[in-house]
């Protein structure tokens, strides 16, 4: 076969078939020729014709059966791929392809995994509801801190910081994606610290309160501080879900602990933000929600991230709309926010989601406690209907914030 | 500290730095803040000045040292680490700075890693040295096929294929990156079934054969698979170190199994590929052999993949160039290769890499046999610098090789 082969516009998937969207630009050949070449590297051909194909084999010929514009579907059979093995899915539709000359360009734009396929994952554990009830918070988004600066804080100031937060009005600290087991932060010394934080602003605010430790690690290791979270009675483990990899995440949802997985997505930018090659953060979003992570990094809107609405809004719909029964995943917005962000973030996301802030809090000129009070008095506001300059009247750690970043979007 | 704070022309990095060397495209800012700015985010900085920053932690900034047309080159402290996890690492220096809404492009082109860092891995088990005496062939390119069509086939099909291979004269059967353990071919059946075709081939040729097993699977499967391909005698496994991730396969290196790791990129071109935006392969490659893979796809020159002869090169330095005493690991070239191109690809390549041809073996108008004699005759050809059509004039096989694809570079 050769790769026009694989096209067939007569060809209607069928409801086992795992169908992608592709933008696809040709270098040197007809748009049909490259786009038949995606489907006929992902599944049955090559560059040349072979003589070790059986006739059996034909059937399992992936089929572009859409062509218009520069955006190609193709329908690729189940049988191509492994079940429950995200790896080989992921080596298969977004592998070799990305690397042929015949390309200018090419983007992975969306997925549609078949009800078989999803089934032969665990899916998340949690999930949006699950979340809730753990939290105990229902009618409003979550609200959340990342522990700031980033690096370099010691076990009891990283647990200082966080206990500020918390009594300050934070559901939930979230170490940084980039610290894991560092010699001035060790992993054990901070779980047990900042757990014990934890119970304190518990106690003393009365309510239910979250760390979601950052377990990023080779997978055994992983694996290890993860039943280290739990023996210390947390919640909640994070992982970056893609210098880990997919092995490792699943490996991690498959032990089926009483964990929550919050999943960071940092470096998918190397890879998503080029709308003309690539892959979608959708597709990402797919991918880890079918694996089961909880909650995951969708983008903000506003804020220092550099995606669009539109990609944000296909982003927050990969991980809520329905999908084989799977459960809801958690939006997380974070990057750059700020307590005058607050209205547009809830205007855009509505209630089911978690706003992540970091500098936004701890760079509050009045300190942790003052930014997280800001942040709280920002989302009661909004709940309301009330505006941040009315509600800043009268509660003074808004007023601030309003003043130091209200200009900034 | 603001963005631009993270910029010093005066510092020298020091022996135990990591160094990157980023291509940066600002948006909106100037170069030295959006410079800055890659520094501060992967250390000790954010887009707000915070009130939680302990004196002791700014000697942790990684700070911007040079800076010349588009190019920024940032000396990293070591103690912004955890030593020995790849995961973290990648967090770091690669993460959320390819999001930055204050970058129109950004991509990282090179990595330096000091020695401290690489001696926390464990680097190749074999390497070039490993594997040589492993084959028993010492003096010329190792010559490998792709079973094909790289999906479909049957398990006695796909064994039949290797074994004509290896008696045509390969000296490497692989599994392609995206064949695992789907229902036409499941992976014990294949393995005994392979190896057992290796056995009879190593018999009838009195030559060393190898079966490059794909593992590629959810962490703990792919040691489960990985210890039946030792339990079978098998030597080498094969893993999408992309797809799969490097906790993953860091946890396979350091089980330090008896095993030969081959490392398959499928994915890399959706990162590699822009020159100004993404991850340059040479990164990925030197991150691997620290991990500790023992051979690693670089590209082809020729054939049908996109990289340029200076990346190519670029990653074999990576691989074989000094790096703390690690091993070198063996470089690969596969994608679109043939008889005919083996003179280019050697005069390139020199004798240290192994040429894998999948089409073009099983292409060969005469079967697979023919087309693994072919390319055993063209690198005996080139090795004593007889030309491809002098030698074909008595060698058939080569000569139909020649005839069908010695007009495709």
């Amino acid at each position: 076969m050769r790769y026009v082969d694989f096209v067939n516009p007569n060809y209607q998937p069928g409801e086992t078939d795992v169908v992608c969207t592709f933008h696809v630009e040709p270098r040197g050949i007809s748009l049909k020729e490259a786009a038949g070449g995606v489907a006929a590297e992902s599944s049955i051909g090559t560059w040349t014709e072979l003589t070790t194909v059986k006739p059996y084999v034909q059937k399992l010929a992936a089929t572009v059966f859409s062509l218009e514009g520069d955006t190609a579907k193709i329908a690729y059979p189940i049988e191509l791929f492994e079940l429950g093995n995200m790896p080989n899915i992921l080596s298969s539709i977004q592998g070799n392809v990305f690397g042929l000359r015949t390309l200018e360009n090419l983007r992975l734009n969306d997925i549609q995994f078949p009800t078989q396929l999803l089934k032969s994952f665990k899916g998340p554990k949690y999930g949006v509801d699950g979340i809730r009830r753990l939290l105990r918070v229902y009618n409003r988004p979550l609200i959340g801190t990342i522990i700031k600066p980033k690096l370099g804080l010691r076990t009891t100031d990283h647990a200082k910081v966080a206990y500020d937060a918390w009594v300050g009005g934070c559901d939930i600290v979230k170490d940084d994606e980039n610290l894991s087991s560092q010699n001035f932060n060790p992993f054990e010394k901070r779980v047990m610290a900042t757990l014990e934080s934890r119970d304190r602003a518990e106690e003393e605010t009365g309510e239910k309160k979250i760390y979601m430790v950052n377990v990023t690690a080779e997978t055994n290791e992983m694996l290890r501080r993860s039943q280290l979270v739990l023996d210390h009675n947390g919640e909640y483990v994070m992982v970056d879900i893609l210098t880990c990899g997919f092995a490792a995440l699943q490996t991690l949802r498959e032990q089926d602990m009483n964990l929550v997985i919050h999943a960071h997505r940092a470096g998918h930018g190397a890879f998503t933000k080029d709308p003309r090659h690539g892959v979608s953060m959708r597709v990402v979003a797919k991918a880890a929600r079918t694996v089961g992570v909880d909650q995951l990094h969708v983008g903000t809107v506003v804020g220092k991230m550099f995606e669009t609405r539109e990609e944000v809004q296909e982003n927050c719909d990969a991980v809520t709309q329905e999908m084989a029964g799977l459960k809801r995943v958690l939006p997380v917005a974070s990057g750059g926010l700020h307590p005058a962000l607050v209205p547009a973030l809830m205007e855009f996301f509505g209630l089911d989601f978690a706003i992540q802030a970091g500098g936004g809090i701890h760079g509050h000129r009045d300190g942790t406690v003052a930014g997280a009070k800001a942040m709280r008095q920002a989302v009661d506001a909004t709940l309301v209907g009330v505006s941040l300059e009315e509600h800043s009247k009268e509660h003074h750690e808004l007023e601030t914030a309003m003043q130091m970043w209200g200009q900034i979007a």
